[in-house]
């Protein structure tokens, strides 16, 4: 392939103790040495060192950097590309001097996930692959950092490639068939048929019941925080915040209007959702109006539904209890270092199947109970047993799904004894399905707009 | 020194392509080693190599992490001691965990500025070499990364040798005179003392002369936008933001509360304070009332007053005329798209020795005039000429303007005729201070203090 030589800027966009500007290409080495100004040039040093020296202006010659420099010659780099990692001072104006001095001397701004990209193109790793480094990235526990580690691995694409085989050989089988009809090998060909597809299946089933927890792990479980004025709500927040080491994350391009806390609650990532109106306001019920609150929680995977001990139900909290009915809802029974004024029997009642806490935020007591309710609801104490190689991928989930649904249809087509040939076109359907989960035969529009969601640099 | 290995993450904290965390000390080689699998133990690589592998959890053997480990071995590295930095996938869970193993094999979490601090105690760097690391850090502009990158590389530290050197001659010619009153030099000495401290002291006066623009571009200018209601405020902010790359700083620890916003308005770095009140309500005096508005105006080092071209000057105008008339102050008109119902006679008056601007923001019009006038406003016209040894840190100006009163004491008693004995010890005072620029002399709980300044990881 003939690729031109790339740059951008791979560390957190912030002010660090270092920063770090990738290049990537055939010209990466013979570029960065011409910015280059140290003991010995770029060129001559030996792959995979590091080296010290200043990066200087060449139109004046003036000193932009004190650098260190590593030079990693292809095919060993994580683009199987000739690579330089320029190590300069963190902090935005040196990062972007840095990269723009890159790009001046004749380099591309890598597009995001531009080198991850080159890595799956040069036939390092696969899409699934691709995809869980930027799992990695985004990982907001320590298991989802875990199950995105056994896919940059490869073990689902090892699983994938283990199925496809397994359809492929049933293909064959299939052609072998309808090219010599004369052995009359069909009754043959549909019990291999049958029992290839039934196991790919249960196998696909098997990743499927991962999914769930595979798409919670990773992308967080979209949190959300109601009731009526006053009940504890922000000390909820603060206490779940505080407690876990929240990571906030500020959606760019807006300077404040979305913010998305992340709080790691026994492994489980709940993405607080609205905080800033909870911070503001205190009742975003109030701020939002009704319509818009009942929106927010119809969209939450998680409600945690605040009512207050110190004082006898409203009909507000009836109102919330009924809206909250069909979700996953935990409900905390705030203040109970008050007087009990509360109906905790009607609360039972219009809890219904929802776990029902009662807390003291105050008094920090009933947050460990809290915290359980909340991982029982979603891992029910499998969270530390099991294998990790969850499907988390909504890209994957919904290939395995159509792939599910083809060899179904195979399936059926056997039992009501369609001809073969029209049983291998669902299978080969199947077998594309699940080359796509790994790269194989998908779309180069997809695999563009796949990696754009990929940060910069990587 | 004895010191122990130390460990932090060095990298900004949020999501990116790559983390480093960095490790320094003694045992750091040793440390990391027992934690990686590669292809060969890092205590056999060579110095400064770069080393695929993986970190393994020691404890049940599982993969933590694909890392690229550099090696590198004193005296060569930032602290002069062993050096680590692992290259990890970006992400914050990613890094802490790596972090995490470190510190579980015996590493201590490194301080803010610790690793810069070794620098300095090791001897790499003098104090005021430090304090420039972190300058280069937080550089808003080209120019204030510049003047950082100098500090860096010792021009200042170079002078205040001199002038260091220039007082200690005098002192001892002085001593001369003391030890051996027979030779009846004195009046040669009172020559030399006269000389040497007026060449001193202009040297001093000099640096200060270039501390104002210094601390501007270091620091960033802080501004106020202030205006009646509807005049264009927001657009204004909008305006200077979208043309000018605003560097958005949150303040660690409040996650709405303080948000900072700097741009760099040709090479002058502007701290827009108090852009989210105006994003929000479009009237901070309404918001914060006319007593705090007050204080957010008294605190600002430049005013933008907006008021309106399209609309005859009201009380409320003529009352922020009144407010700003000590300030550094740009009056801009704008709306000049609509109708003239100003009294722009008036309006220069009020306005006195303030530039005034007339902008269409609507239409972008007049943005390169304001844009002028405010470079002119701090720099005139010296912006792209002149040295850039610049004295930037408020301590080194508070120590520069001692050391100069020192001297003024010590030239106010040779006039008057004090003995030469007392002159000294002005003159050994004014070097004691220089010296405390470039950390010889220094207080260890002010170096302590100095260095938790820093980011993590530097």
């Amino acid at each position: 392939m003939d690729m031109d030589t790339i740059s951008a800027i791979s560390t957190p966009m912030g002010e660090g103790a270092i920063g770090i500007v990738r290049i990537s290409g055939p010209k990466a080495v013979e570029l960065a040495d011409r910015l280059y100004k140290g003991a010995v040039p770029l060129q001559e040093v030996a792959s995979h060192t590091i080296n010290y020296g200043h990066l200087i202006n060449p139109e004046d010659g003036q000193i932009i950097e004190e650098v260190m420099v590593s030079v990693l010659r292809a095919p060993k780099t994580y683009t199987k590309e000739d690579m330089i990692e320029v190590n300069c001072h963190g902090g935005l104006t040196s990062v972007n001097r840095v990269l723009q001095l890159i790009l001046n001397e004749g380099a591309r701004l890598a597009e995001p996930g531009e080198f991850t990209k080159r890595a799956f193109l040069n036939g390092r790793i696969d899409l699934s692959q691709a995809e869980a480094v930027m799992d990695l990235i985004q990982a907001k526990t320590d298991r989802a950092m875990n199950v995105a580690m056994k896919q940059v691995e490869g073990k689902l694409s090892n699983r994938i490639q283990t199925l496809r085989q397994a359809l492929l050989e049933t293909v064959a089988s299939v052609e072998v068939n309808i090219d010599y009809p004369e052995y009359d090998a069909e009754e043959v060909t549909l019990d291999l048929l049958r029992e290839k597809s039934t196991y790919v299946k249960q196998e696909i089933d098997r990743l499927l019941t991962t999914a769930e927890q595979g798409k919670i792990l990773r992308e967080g479980l979209s949190t959300v925080i109601v009731g009526r004025p006053n009940v504890g709500k922000s000390s909820l927040l603060n206490s779940l915040v505080h407690e876990n080491k929240a990571i906030v994350t500020e959606i760019p391009g807006t300077t404040r209007d979305v913010i998305e806390e992340y709080v790691n609650i026994r492994g489980v990532p709940l993405k607080l959702l609205d905080t800033a109106g909870i911070r503001e306001t205190e009742d975003v019920v109030e701020r939002l109006g009704v319509e818009r609150s009942r929106q927010v929680m119809i969209d939450a995977e998680l409600i945690l539904f605040v009512v207050n001990y110190n004082e006898p139900l409203t009909d507000s909290d009836r109102e919330l209890f009924e809206l909250v009915k069909d979700q996953d809802t935990i409900v905390i029974v705030n203040k109970r270092d008050l007087d009990g004024q509360i109906d905790m029997k009607e609360v039972n009642q219009l809890a219904g199947q929802h776990p029902v806490v009662t807390t003291s935020l105050l008094k920090d007591e009933g947050v460990d109970e809290l915290e359980e309710a909340i991982r029982d609801l979603f891992f029910e104490g499998d969270l530390d047993s099991g294998d990790l190689s969850y499907v988390s991928n909504s890209r994957h989930i919904a290939l395995l799904n159509q792939a599910k649904r083809s060899i179904d249809e195979a399936l059926m087509a056997v039992e009501t004894g369609m001809p073969v040939d029209m049983v291998q076109i669902d299978i080969t359907k199947a077998w594309e399905l699940l080359g796509e989960v790994i790269g194989d035969s998908v779309h180069e529009s997809l695999i563009d707009q796949l990696f754009s969601q990929f940060c910069l640099g990587k």
